[in-house]
């Protein structure tokens, strides 16, 4: 194999609040995968907030509580992505493969045996879509609203960043069982498009409501049974205070807490005794146990077009810092996706 | 039946903060019963810091929101008790009949058919027994630890509010189920107790540490699978904090935000998610499915001396207002009641 010379995205340092631009730095190396490695093409990378938590500078009890490593400044970048197999040493692929795993902020990724890597069937939907609702955005939208809240048909379900990776597909899954279903997003034509064309009951611009509480319970006069919280901070707060007897609260993202650490909710503890609300941390990869059942389904509403992904694609390796500071601006609509080559 | 002259409390007006005794009067009237009417010399009677939630002046949407009805000033409060029959048009019931169910704060009660009333079968255990360990506080502690916690031996377990009417319960409970035990109480005396009477592995007094957070690494150095919360707020955010992955809060009170509402937990939402943690608000009313196991089990503990009960009784209806106010400053240890008569 000739010399590749791979071009990837690093942090210059440990980031701690809202990310900039210029925290982030374009290298050049020349790929040395090992006599086993796997290399390859990187097609689509996912641009996800968890990124940001691995960049922050943080204390040993801190690093205990997290999910995945930390990022080191000046260092590769992983990330899920898609892409095709140039050259391998483990036998498992071979040259032309089309894969999916872990890859790398980059144009090339290097994986070992044993990396997170397994080959992809596209099974007749574009790449992209494995890595947003046939992926672990719609596995964790599906688990969370599935396993965690365990929805009953016409209950009410409040879904904030609701055209968000993840929210748009809760949304869609939950009016698909049979609920009742109203997202908040961040402009009008968030709105519009949750309306409009996802199919929600209502929708509403939460910048536009100096009263959260007050909005939610003009939203849900009866009350809220289930809310998916991407969010946290106030919206919670409000949330849980409009929240019916045994509501459960299935908290998914925390994106008002990425880039400040002091905005955190507060929930009416007694709100949450008297009316046995359950709040449930979660992770898509929890729910592997569902994984057959999310892929046959959610295959199923594709093809019969009662889903609808969204997706937000930026184009080449000089995109994705911007990508990655416009998803804590609300930038994105769906799905943050940069396309690193043709497919 | 002649005429009775019962003395009872009321509240001057709805309470909003922490409780004074002032807000408190002793009225006299003569009992009226009504023809099917049971009237009930009152043994003992509950002091629970809920009834204060039930004293506030609460706009509507919070009324909507509460488990039980609102105490209005002036009026005879509500309270579960024990005591004796004197007279009885319910054919339910007749003189004599010791029984349990809501009475009021007062010598004498009046119970209408249909209200929360059942005859009481004392087994051979003290009559505040009824009140305490084998009553709802003893249901509340185990249905909220091994329904709501389901815990795994030798997990560690955290109790705040040790020494009350349901800590002290729960401690025990996980104790003989064979998990590792910490409480938290608010005095060298209380924290002698929980270690020499009660077998906790360990405690301490929350008012010696000036960072929780760091107070609870001390003591679980290997994180806390389970914390049992009777306080809300500061030690709340410093539990889960500390919290292993698959961490589950059983919240059954919050006593911190019972005489001031701004007092709030607000735990770190990344930790929530990342660590998977549960926090579930729940009644003891919710675990009515596992009564009768709570009932033989501690029934049996109690016969052969391995659980202990704590109880702290006053004595006289006078007495009323000065164990309700002092459940607010920690003055109790154990299941606050009080006696009205002798058995």
């Amino acid at each position: 194999m000739k010399a590749i010379s791979n071009r990837y995205i690093i942090i210059r340092t440990h980031i701690n609040g809202a990310p900039q631009e210029s925290d982030f730095e374009l290298k050049t190396k020349a790929l040395a995968p090992g006599s086993d490695d796997t290399v390859v093409r990187n097609v689509y990378i996912s641009i996800d907030p968890y990124q940001l938590n691995r960049m922050k500078n943080k204390d040993e009890s801190q690093k205990a509580s997290d999910f995945s490593s930390a990022i080191t400044p000046g260092e590769e970048i992983d990330a899920y992505g898609v892409g095709r197999v140039v050259a391998s040493g483990n036998p498992d692929f071979e040259k032309g493969d089309l894969v999916a795993g872990l890859l790398i902020w980059g144009e090339y990724s290097v994986v070992k045996a044993g990396g997170m890597l397994r080959k992809l069937d596209p099974m007749g939907f574009p790449l992209s879509d494995h890595l947003g609702i046939l992926g672990f955005s719609g596995l964790t939208a599906y688990g969370g609203l599935f396993e965690i809240c365990k929805p009953k048909k016409r209950e009410k379900v409040f879904v904030s960043a609701a055209s968000g990776s993840v929210g748009h597909l809760v949304g869609q899954y939950a009016k698909l069982f049979g609920c009742y279903v109203v997202g908040s997003a961040g402009s009008k034509e968030k709105v519009a498009l949750l309306k409009d064309k996802l199919g929600f009951d209502d929708a509403f611009n939460y910048k536009e409501e100096p009263d959260l509480k007050a909005a939610l319970q003009r939203f849900f006069p009866d009350g809220i049974d289930i809310y998916f919280d991407n969010v946290g901070a106030e919206m919670q707060e409000a949330a849980i205070a409009n929240m019916n007897m045994f509501g459960r609260v299935a908290v998914c993202g925390v994106i008002s807490q990425y880039t400040d650490a002091g905005k955190r909710a507060a929930p009416d503890m007694f709100a949450v005794v008297y009316k046995r609300i359950k709040i449930q941390g979660f992770l898509g990869v929890d729910n592997m146990n569902v994984y057959e059942d999310f892929m046959s389904k959610t295959c199923d509403y594709l093809r019969s077009g009662k889903i609808h992904s969204l997706e937000d694609i930026s184009r080449g390796l000089e995109s994705i810092p911007s990508a990655f500071v416009g998803i804590f601006k609300g930038s994105n609509v769906g799905k943050k996706i940069v396309q690193l080559t043709e497919e």
